[in-house]
């Protein structure tokens, strides 16, 4: 266990770790509110303390006095290729591979749309079961709509699934419970040998660890960007074509941002030659732009040592719940092997959603996960390891104090 | 002439109709920037000179702030139904019959597959070919998905294209170029009397003039809220389906906000039973809420004054502009009926692009579509008899002294 010392961590072992960080700085570019942990940074990420700024700029200067010109004069009409050009080098792409535009639903019925076309004859969608279901949800919609097939496995039955048959992969990079990786380079090339291609979700693993899309020759890819990406609520979503598919992927919401020449205004579709095909109307400015707020901060850190200090702190992360609360009743539900995990570590406990609201009402804000998973997820940028240190500190006196039987916690609410 | 007085008018009449306004309080609701004419509503509203606070709260409160929380204290999740709620009336629809969500495009896409299901057997979709021309595109690409046909027929030709073989007509209430306005009541007769649906895009109807798509039998609709629902650049549109076709009619983009129970995590897509259905995906928040900004306002005023008063102020421009600019070119290209007209007015003039470039160098906006049409729109609820005039005025002074002619204002520009 390398963040161990003299046998047992302490906090200040867990201090001058951080001060040694050398993205220690980046948590200054965050508003963290005073008494709050925020171990949710993977379902929502923290704000940009620039956000409030930009957004007023937005909505005062751009939209308020500059009015329709700003379409043009603050480049309003270009921020979905802007904004995927700031993106791409964050998950291995290329300029003019990435748009920012949509949702992560409505982009994947796009491109699974485009996949479908461009292996005709072919049925099957191969799918992890147990995926986050929106995923799952969009690729049945659009089986049925379009008489193909989704088959469903668990990660370990993935590859064994692909065949001749097999129209693509729709794979999430890291799982949304566990926090498991799945192997891209992988599975994506056994698609390739198969014939099939390779769609993969960003969502969980976008901007918290290195990905190389380009690298493991990943076809076309969707993810969001209000969680490891700091875009906020709901700031839209991504999607990826490589540019080998450019031209030949087609989407089929074929609006006029998706037009070769939309201020044209011709009777007739003809689809942009480039990434902008995958655009369909006009986009929620102000949540777009914020998302560049989020993305200029992103940009500037080194992904090497965003992953090592993910790793560092999940791991610190399972070694000081074992040692606090050893005998409380949870289970590991994430990979043991930090190789094999993303920036999330996750347990199971019966008395998970109980557990969860008490700690919330303590400011360590995690999430739950039905049936049984309590969820917390580790920002390197905004986190630093004494927090870690704190937050398992409340979640032993929680647990030591049995706090979490209060009744106002049980009661359950949707958590998003 | 309803408006004029003594032979011809004169300003000292108009400002005397702003101070009988019954909206006249409206305009302190908006921020319209000093030495600025704004006649470009109809294609980006005005701000509210609530937004830039209305922003800050969900930005640094609600966001920086609650985090993770708001998705239920804030009720960022139940949005897209509380602004359709508060839509609905503007309408004429009823509460649970609209959602505030994603772009006109794609919810045009929803629906026209939705129609499809609905209609089968039926093969052609009726459109305006002079439509503008995304929702042309949209269906376009719809038929091609499913082997549909799309009918263009300009607007006297509409009644007779409908045929047994038509699953829906797919119509512009108020056409973007012209502004005619479209008979929803009896094109939609017509095509029920044919067993077909008719669907409806208020993009330049809604918060313009009174709307009754339940009045008309109307079967689903689309529109944006960014035009005079003064919602903000890119504030997401909405989609209307009539309570007898909620539970029938299913959109494809299959996300889990349009499962029935989003947070059960479930493997299988089961649609929600209400207007929810036609929801995909996570929403761009901020750009969202933003839109209730707008929309508060909207709802206390009176469609019927409304109407009246922009009624009121096209025809004063148009009897302006023939009073004042006569002999300069311009040719009406909207109705002379006031019945038959929207809430703007649009000349055709060989040299339309640069005066307009030159109006809007004066502070006088308005916007340029190709090839010859300047387009003027007219917000009843921020604009005065009295801007009317002034507008007229700065277009004479273009006209009269050749302004238009300036090198600056001869290359073309992407105007949205």
């Amino acid at each position: 266990m390398r963040v161990e010392q003299n046998g047992r961590i302490t906090r200040q072992w867990c201090v001058e770790q951080d001060r040694g960080d050398p993205l220690g700085h980046f948590r200054e570019a965050f508003a963290i509110p005073q008494g709050v942990i925020y171990l949710d940074g993977n379902s929502l990420g923290a704000m940009a303390k620039a956000a409030p700024a930009h957004a007023a700029r937005v909505v005062e200067r751009e939209w308020g006095e500059e009015l329709i010109r700003s379409w043009n004069s603050a480049g309003w009409f270009d921020l979905p290729v802007k904004l995927g050009d700031m993106l791409a080098p964050l998950i291995g792409a290329d300029a003019g591979e990435v748009v920012v535009t949509d949702t992560t639903s409505a982009n994947l019925f796009k491109l699974l749309w485009a996949a479908a076309d461009m292996r005709p004859g072919r049925r099957k969608i191969i799918m992890e079961g147990s995926n986050f279901p929106t995923d799952n949800y969009v690729a049945q919609g659009l089986a049925a709509a379009r008489g193909l097939e989704v088959v469903l496995c668990e990660r370990d039955g993935i590859a064994r699934a692909i065949d001749a048959d097999t129209l693509a992969i729709c794979i999430t990079h890291v799982h949304y419970k566990t926090g498991h990786i799945n192997d891209m380079a992988g599975l994506t090339a056994r698609a390739h040998e198969a014939g099939a291609l390779a769609i993969w979700d960003l969502c969980h693993s976008a901007g918290a660890m290195p990905v190389d899309l380009n690298g493991c020759d990943v076809d076309l890819a969707v993810g969001c960007t209000y969680k490891y990406l700091n875009g906020g609520p709901g700031s839209p979503a991504f999607l990826f074509v490589a540019r080998r598919h450019l031209g030949v992927a087609r989407q089929p919401i074929t609006g006029w941002w998706g037009h070769e020449a939309p201020f044209a205004f011709t009777s007739d579709y003809a689809p942009a030659p480039d990434i902008r095909q995958f655009l369909t109307g006009t986009q929620p400015v102000v949540s777009l732009s914020l998302a560049g707020a989020g993305l200029e901060i992103m940009r500037a850190a080194d992904m090497a040592q965003v992953r090592a200090k993910s790793i560092a702190l999940t791991e610190l992360f399972i070694a000081l719940v074992e040692q606090r609360c050893g005998g409380h009743g949870f289970t590991l539900a994430s990979p043991r092997d930090a190789a094999e995990r993303g920036s999330q570590v996750s347990f199971t406990h019966p008395e998970g959603y109980r557990i969860m609201r008490a700690l919330i009402d303590r400011g360590v804000i995690g999430d739950f996960r039905a049936p049984d998973i309590v969820r917390f997820g580790f920002t390197p940028l905004y986190l630093r390891h004494a927090d870690v240190w704190d937050a398992v500190e409340v979640l032993a006196e929680v647990m030591d104090g049995g706090a979490w039987q209060d009744p106002r916690f049980a009661a359950r609410e949707a958590v998003t």
